[in-house]
């Protein structure tokens, strides 16, 4: 089975309301008030290279389980890590000074050794409070699509881990994401949708749509791309088309009404209109989608 | 760092009030009402067998945090999980089988492919609510100790799933534990301090008296064994001394006053002083302590 398939069995079990029927990033568990729940693992070698800093590690796992917070407005509460110890000291109290970093507090969670050799494999589960929680699927016929911040740079950042040459502060957004906390309690209570740009722009947008049950045309011209990026990659239609597919962003994708009063610095991609699909413009060109709309980590 | 130390280590991060300093098998998280949070990750190869059938390991997964919910009272809400694809269809659809068996809720998770050939890492958050969350540390100097059902089962079914001849019943003992929630919620509000057996009778009970500040004496004879667990191991004191310290009994460990008006079947197996450290009695006569009095997973 892949990760999908894993999934559709899964959703032959019993589920919780809570879990909104596996469509969602997170949980809302309804506790007195409502509770976010959302649990990220990551797999050495899969999603992070042996050579990465361990506090880097830490702080990647971490800000992506925040990230998920901050996309449904939640005030951040508290984390579990279930660790897997593999006979490195050096690299366990890297990752803790990393966790401490990120400056959250820890609620509980597991430690376990590995046998001899076998990667890690670490979990983080966040738990946050009031939040507004808009849904992934919330998205209305002629919203807009907005982000937050810019696109690529963290795809740029990858290229330059593996060896290519870059400036410093792409590295650092592919190995020190921040999460949108403070973007994500001010847009929350206001859009009709709302997901982190994780796995890359134009597939969490075709995701967004596809949960809404309409279509949405994204305008690669108009993708926020950083001075940084620009001068690593360029800006002609290819370079913005790694960008919208490269994800490990974390910034928030959100649907609001065309000319939406901004509480929050972000750029309108897109808009949300009866029917089905994803499709690309450049300015007023239509342009082929990719073949590929996104990084899907598959072994 | 082995996990003591890397337990040491992460206290010394920002600690939420609801890890109540990491010293509980669970944490307690106040949301409206007290949400009872627990956390387990087993490894293939540490802590279940690579020839364990696919079903039992869900079900002890499962079974092994629902029984952290039932040492506080907890009644089951639903679980998250997080769970790694090793490239066996066959063996997925058999842990989704035997999560089906266990009749939980599933509220969210993360499902991720692991490198060809890496051990299994898998991780099931449970949360439970209502409970009364006795401590482990509440014993009170005069309390009894009690244990429901008996001990040492489950030990003698590992024997057997290794290759020894012996009754169905205790390798169902190893395989397919059964959480005490019952007896959980019946106790909890009654009991002092409360936890569940999972590595040794004679470590857990350790456990209770170190972080109650007291001593502990527990009576060899006393310890409730099984008409199967007689007639694998025998009755003798090495019999008694291997079921006290095997683990994986999922038995509910109390401390109530003696002669308490018990709700729910339990022996009274032991005894809280002033003091500290924990004695052996086998009736009338003192033993030596073991020099392993339980099964700890290190690698």
């Amino acid at each position: 089975m892949n990760e999908a398939e894993f999934l559709a069995a899964l959703r032959t079990l019993p589920l919780h309301p809570a879990a909104r029927g596996l469509l969602d990033d997170t949980a809302l568990l309804d506790v007195g008030g409502p509770l976010v729940l959302t649990s990220d693992t990551i797999v050495e070698g899969i999603h992070f290279l042996p050579s990465d800093p361990a506090e880097d590690v830490a702080w990647k796992l971490g800000a992506v389980n925040l990230s998920d917070l901050a996309a449904k407005g939640a005030l951040p509460l508290g984390v579990m890590l279930n660790y897997t110890l593999a006979g490195d000291s050096a690299w366990d109290a890297g990752f803790i000074d990393g966790l401490r970093q990120l400056d959250f507090n820890l609620i509980g969670g597991d430690t376990v050794s590995l046998p001899w050799g076998a990667p890690r494999v670490l979990t983080l589960t966040a738990f946050g409070t009031d939040a507004a929680a808009p849904p992934r699927s919330g998205a209305q016929a002629g919203d807009a699509l907005y982000v937050t911040g810019t696109i690529g740079d963290a795809g740029a950042g990858l290229a330059i881990a593996r060896g290519a040459e870059g400036p410093d502060e792409l590295l650092a957004a592919y190995r020190r994401p921040m999460p949108r906390i403070g973007d994500g309690r001010a847009l929350a209570p206001l859009v009709h949708a709302m997901m982190d740009v994780s796995d890359g722009l134009l597939i969490d947008g075709a995701r967004m749509a596809e949960a809404s049950g309409l279509a949405l045309e994204i305008d690669l011209a108009a993708v926020p791309l950083s001075t940084a990026y620009r001068s690593f990659a360029g800006d002609d239609r290819e370079a913005r088309i790694a960008a919208a597919t490269a994800g490990d962003d974390y910034q928030l994708l959100f649907a609001a009404p065309a000319g939406f009063d901004l509480p929050v610095p972000a750029t309108q991609i897109g808009r949300f209109s009866i029917g089905s699909g994803l499709s690309l413009m450049d300015a007023a060109e239509a342009v082929a989608l990719p073949a590929r709309l996104g990084f899907l980590h598959t072994a």
